[in-house]
């Protein structure tokens, strides 16, 4: 990718309706291409351009190559009374998502807590655009992913476990939710890329050589594997996620999730779960509003160890640039905006 | 505490009969006390021993004083047809923990997935044996407890989060369960005060200054506070625990809940939250069995950078040490030992 992004700003509504257009170029039906866009539409509203709309370049390459079906209808059955299974049939992964939240949506309301397990399916964006539409909604979310092994097991020496994403969401009934959107790496390999750019060392607690051990050395770093956060901790944290994602869904797991780099032509077969939770079912609008208000409250209040860098609640970052958008208008960038025309405009 | 323990070993069915009498004489009825002594001891049954009996010490302290109730009996009240809510009503944690599982089970088995929040509740012991007992009857969980404020927001310089246990288990139907359990923090004070007996410094991840800034050194560590794994990410994963344990559960959280060191005699108010999937409804016994082996297997099949460590999946060590320990006897130190002996010899 390049780092030197010229962005463009749009009105979200014209994003939203250039997204829906530039899937339904790619074969998506008109409701289909909708569902995709406006998860990856919030992704780009919080901020997170990589999971946003830029994904129209490896979804769309797949969609063109078969890799991912572009007319797929992901198929949801009832297997008890509040656990939901999705076949997502190789569909888009967002549209795999939605279909997945919106029945969770629909048995947490009639039964308090609902799962829903997702198998058949591919990259569904970033976690906080599900938790934030559950969240409005009133709803507490646990979603996970599995993902294409990036990570060395603890001990182990090459990559057998994905650096799956995990995420939360508890809402607070004045719209300040409280989101938590994290993969189980210390960082991102564009990290490691950057020191490398920068001829600096890595802390070694980011990664290891190709023989598994902690390397200073991004070169080395770029050879090797990400470490997990806490060592064991964050290898339990991304096995947990896999064995609920994958194993429970009766998706790939482990090595057995095809990467969609070395083979971008074949389905995954990724899976998903979606934990939610019907938070009026445990008190009032008011009694949350209140409790969730206060427990931002105390965090804030702790003395900021840097005076320009007050205590911060996960997804306030994601919230206040969603406002800040909302009103100016959406950053994208132009090879995405090239792009997304293209797609667009072959539905003329 | 003695860090040169007198270890005794004695038969499982010897020691759940004397804790049971122990917590007896403490006060507890009988179904009661050995709710808590089975809880206690699958913990020393694990290896898990700051965790096991020995905490007779500390309940036993807080019972003689009033600070827990010993003869509360925890209120269990359906909310939404796969929610319950447990109101502690202060007694001892592992009873209250017990009265939620076994709610949860129950509710799992109708539903599918359930979900119990506690409140009203004490220290509850670790989540594996929990997990344990829940994975042998085919159920998965994700369960945790908040807990008194060790930690600061990343940013902040004051504890205002707690290391809060987070754990989580799959069952494999030939009994070799996945089992996960952690805390929040890069490592528990106790590596710390380790580290400033042996006068040596600590890695700069592991805690912060009483001003909140990472430090090297164990004596300003032990004044500061504990770093959570991967920084902002292990700080929003303790917020999670805590929103559902507390927060949620309509319990204590943040800086609201008590320090049982510090005010033994006062109800704590913590909270936890249990949520239990019955997955008999998600395959056959084979299927899962098959899938869980699998799992393990690949994982073990990554080469070991260390011959003499092999790749360990969560949940192993415990289960061979409760396999050793069932034959040859269970591992107690000397100072529990008479502790419990002392309370026993109550009920005589």
């Amino acid at each position: 990718m390049n780092n030197k992004k010229e962005l463009l700003t749009a009105p979200v509504d014209e994003l939203r309706q250039l997204g829906r257009q530039a899937f339904q170029g790619l074969g998506l039906t008109e409701p289909a291409a909708q569902k995709v866009a406006q998860v990856l539409v919030l992704a780009d509203l919080f901020g997170l351009t990589t999971h946003g709309l830029s994904r129209i370049e490896s979804y769309g390459e797949r969609l063109e190559s078969g890799g991912i079906s572009a007319t797929a209808d992901p198929l949801v059955e009832t297997i008890a009374p509040a656990i939901a299974r999705v076949d997502g049939r190789n569909a888009v992964g967002p549209l795999v998502g939605m279909a997945a939240l919106e029945a969770g949506i629909e048995l947490a309301r009639q039964f308090g807590i609902s799962l829903v397990l997702a198998r058949g399916s591919n990259h569904f964006g970033p976690i906080s655009p599900y938790a934030y539409i559950a969240a409005e909604q009133g709803f507490a979310s646990i979603i996970g992913s599995n993902a294409t092994t990036t990570i060395a097991p603890s001990g182990g020496s090459d990559a057998r476990l994905g650096n799956s994403p995990l995420g939360f969401g508890v809402p607070n009934p004045d719209g300040n939710h409280f989101m938590l959107d994290m993969a189980m790496s210390v960082v991102a390999r564009a990290k490691i890329r950057n020191a490398l750019k920068a001829g600096q060392p890595i802390p070694e607690t980011w990664a290891t050589d190709a023989a598994g051990r902690p390397t200073t050395d991004p070169r080395a770093a770029l050879d090797g594997f990400l470490l997990p956060i806490g060592g064991h901790k964050g290898y339990g944290l991304a096995l947990v996620v896999d064995l609920l994602a994958g194993l429970l869904s009766d998706a790939a797991y482990l090595t057995h999730v095809k990467s969609w780099v070395d083979a971008p032509d074949e389905p995954q077969n990724l899976g998903h779960f979606f934990i939610l939770v019907d938070t009026r079912r445990l008190g009032s609008s008011d009694w949350l509003k209140a409790r969730m208000t206060d427990f931002a409250s105390i965090l804030h209040q702790s003395p900021a160890i840097d005076r320009v860098a007050p205590v911060l609640v996960p997804g306030e970052i994601e919230l206040q640039k969603m406002q800040r958008y909302l009103q100016e208008g959406v950053p994208v960038d132009a090879a995405t905006r090239a792009l997304l025309d293209q797609y667009a405009s072959r539905t003329a």
